[in-house]
């Protein structure tokens, strides 16, 4: 019944011609329409403004089209956040070439791994980074020419030949360059996953993944009546750094936002406090942890944070540091997503009618895994793929579709596969989600521990010890029993001034008191509890369980 | 230099496996997380919420596809602002099927050729609409089945067959239909636009296309600091009919951001005024007329409109009437767009600098045609395609492009490829661009009048005439002119109740106050002023330059 003529199919063909891909140049029309004198910022140093943006960008075009960057290319950075890294986020997708966000925190071997298996072909290295570079480059198997960053615009000569500075090169060549169009589906960025386990692992996006995430997270981060909001007066500054999953896709938004921008380099509590105070920063997103560095630097307590709005990320936003924040007037909120995901999947923006809840059910929503950004479909299900209901209780795995989903892993057939098994992508959360619609993670899948049928959290018994004063920090994990399939062990390091002396029975029955008042199964109290010394890390500082589980029973043999 | 393997180019095919198409039903994910028991009101009448919508929106599916209704098929409807159309906004696209939202202000001869032209097989109908439907229905080429749209839910039986009642059809279908994946590039609407002259021309739109804009407008319209802003909390009611170019997109947008939504039926002033009071509507969207309409009903006197915020679009927004508007409490503002644009290009909202300019130059803002969305692509341009520059008084052509613009008219090539001439949409505005990036139409390009090589703005001259206390209504045009070309003529429909009479010389001493101030030049001003009974006008209600001119010199022949 389709009744399509044979001329509509002849224009159909002519689509193209009309076709408007979605590129990530496309995110700079806005900006330069609403706010051409808007300022872009790096530490006290250099200010520019979004009309020079579009000319810094094609500079650095012609500058790494001058040093065979090409459609296809790939373009290592190693930077703090800074605009340059702003400028390379735009101009080397624009040119169709990869940028790869080097993850600096990995070890050299681990860089070199990643810079090798992307195949970057140019190096921009700010000189804090020099010293790897030195140690790994007899080892490059693709990248042939490194651009020096200096931020004082040297060109210093180490035993490393540098084709030139990053400045130097801007300076250099014409601040106009015809980006052209190309298909949407060009690879535009590419990082690397570290897992507990095994070779970091590469993930990619898309010029459209970028450009879809940017407006969605965009439509999201404006939307609400009130708080926990991103508009167009705020003013932005990165503290989850641009090589993590471009900085949570924050600085597009931003840019399309035309708002103030303000980037602090590498990231010292002092000068952070600084920035936020003298540039009036009223946006920002980061783990946890840097919060509590900034709240606890003494600094702080003579700064007024209380025009500042702070998305937590990277694993659960603790209900203390969720009301140490609001204590000091930030307006602090939780969000959700991965590496593989763009990263955005939810944010924990407070609904209209939770504006008559009290404040108590207040912090618990913005502690929670939040509600989905538009366009993206998430489900909790089981085992089977079946939805689970949403009553707050019945938990799996969170899966989702999304338009800015990583397709697979780069060069991984195998593992792209897993992650993408019955057409979702698996998230390896656990979760469920309450009669309102709010999300809550309680456990990673491979941390969740099966007793006898049941499923127990590790996160929340972690959390019940962790409430003991005693208690410095905490992984349960499952062990091997033949009876019950697994159960629970916890593995504790103490506080090291607590006194008195902490017993190991004293924690199991500080557990059994949670059990005694249905708060948690009977089965869920860990079979053993043992102090240690230390737990191990991995290197993006997660407590890595698969170890402690390999390891295990060796680690409790004695402390 | 691409250094793509074989190994990834084998993955890239896979692609497809994992794509996720912006496709109309990912729309409703974000809705059902975050607002599930939010209303959907018609009139007082009927009350649904949104977690019914879904299934609402199914049981229609499998009603039309009872009827025959496939992927291809097109579905035509006739009715005023409701649930249902919302319903079929939905589920006709979503079934791969194509909507056509009938004009039902179009002539009985113009319904039928839209129709036929659309190849519309089955017709939704309100029963104000039989009488049409009576006229035309044995010239039907396509359209087989006929189903009633009763506001009562009664199954009248005039002369026509219908298949079945749409309440009827729901209450008889599952609740359940797998809405399946498919290419984002399929055609989703059509609907048809009506110009000075010819047939009506077909445009249509893509869920590709309706999907990005959507995101589009959601992220603009909610990125304000304060005011012009949809958000969260808003309550939604159109103004704009939803036959028209999807009432804006705004349904769409309404239903993503979760925002309870009230469709008024037929427009009766005094009823969409008491549902304004009665629903707390605090968003809405019209031409100035309607706008004029409400402001003037004594009913209005009543209501408390300083919560209501109205985007104008259709035309220009009158100073008088954005001032009128502003008195009364209502947060007015432009929007700009056309039929062929889906139709959103700009939004005159206020950027946080202007919080500081006064409330004249406010209120000039909020009049002008705006700022770009994100993604929009606008220029304005000369005829041989270069830039103007920036200045705020240098005119061109306003020319596009972005994710949703038509990519022609549906089965005529020759308009296609001239509305695309270059590679951009020609939106046939005449425009200029200020310092401050506002966006100011001066004029249509047929109706721009050019006189000795200089371009006069018909609109501009328009709009001083129509300050004189003695005009109702004013069009100006161009005549041929063996000297300069062309040169204006000014005809003008006298107020009714207006004394002193006022006489043709009077109003050219008017205009020619204006060009001795130097607001306009000396030949701008009217070669002739004739005063006429009336003035013609389109089916939509805009006065027919074309006819005006053509009839030119007979229509001056006397009054």
């Amino acid at each position: 019944m389709n009744r399509q003529t044979v001329q509509e199919q002849a224009m159909d063909t002519k689509v193209s011609a009309y076709a408007y891909p979605l590129l990530i140049k496309q995110l700079l029309h806005t900006p330069l329409a609403h706010a051409p004198e808007q300022e872009i910022v790096y530490l006290g140093k250099r200010r520019l403004t979004y009309s020079i943006l579009p000319e810094r960008i094609a500079r650095l075009a012609n500058g790494l089209s001058g040093l065979g960057v090409e459609h296809g290319s790939t373009v290592a950075i190693m930077d703090w956040d800074s605009h340059r890294y702003l400028e390379c986020y735009f101009a080397v997708p624009m040119m169709g070439a990869i940028l790869q966000t080097v993850n600096v925190r990995l070890s050299q071997a681990e860089i070199l791994y990643t810079i090798n298996h992307a195949g970057a072909e140019v190096l921009l290295v700010h000189t804090d980074f020099l010293p790897t570079i030195e140690a790994i480059k007899e080892q490059f198997e693709t990248a042939h020419t490194i651009v020096l960053i200096d931020d004082d615009g040297a060109q210093c000569t180490p035993t490393i030949r540098f084709s030139t500075e990053y400045e130097a090169m801007l300076a250099a060549s014409s601040p106009r360059f015809d980006f052209p169009d190309f298909d949407e589906n060009t690879r535009a960025t590419t990082f690397y996953t570290t897992g507990t386990t095994g070779l970091p692992k590469g993930v990619y996006f898309t010029h459209r993944q970028l450009v879809v995430h940017t407006l969605s997270m965009m439509a999201a981060l404006a939307s609400p009546v009130s708080g926990q909001r991103f508009h167009r007066g705020d003013v932005y500054m990165p503290l989850t750094p641009m090589f993590h999953v471009h900085a949570w896709g924050m600085p597009y938004v931003a840019t399309m936002l035309g708002v103030k921008q303000v980037y602090p380099g590498r990231y010292m509590p002092d000068r952070l406090l600084e920035l936020i105070r003298d540039e009036n920063v009223t946006f920002s997103h980061c783990v946890g942890t840097i919060l509590h560095m900034l709240l606890s630097s003494s600094l702080s307590r003579d700064i007024d944070l209380s025009h500042w709005k702070v998305v937590i990320g990277g694993g659960a936003l603790p209900h203390g540091l969720a009301r140490a924040a609001l204590e000091r007037g930030i307006d602090i909120f939780a969000g959700y997503g991965m590496s593989e995901t763009c990263p955005a999947l939810s944010l924990a923006q407070l609904k209209p009618t939770d504006a008559t809840r009290d404040s108590a059910e207040q912090l618990r929503l913005r502690c929670t895994t939040g509600l989905p950004l538009p366009l993206v479909e998430l489900r909790v299900v089981d085992e089977q793929m079946r939805d689970m209901p949403h009553d707050g209780k019945a938990a799996g795995e969170i899966v989702v579709r999304a338009p800015w989903l990583t397709q697979g892993y780069l060069k991984n057939e195998a593992a792209s596969a897993q992650l993408w098994a019955g057409g979702y992508l698996h998230t390896q959360d656990i979760a469920s989600i309450g009669t309102d619609g709010y999300l809550q993670i309680t456990d990673r899948l491979k941390d969740v521990i099966k007793s006898g049928g049941e499923w127990v959290s590790s996160l929340e018994i972690e959390s019940l010890i962790s409430q003991h004063p005693g208690v410095a920090e905490v992984a349960v994990i499952g062990v091997q029993d033949t009876k019950w399939g697994e159960r629970p062990v916890a593995l504790i390091v103490l506080a090291e001034d607590h006194t008195p002396p902490v017993t190991e029975e004293e924690i199991t029955r500080h557990v059994l008191m949670f059990s005694d008042k249905g708060v948690i199964s009977r089965y869920a109290v860990p079979q053993i509890v043992k102090f240690v010394d230390s737990l191990e890390k991995t290197s993006v500082g997660k407590i890595n369980k698969k170890r402690l589980r390999e390891q295990f029973p060796q680690s409790i043999t004695g402390r």
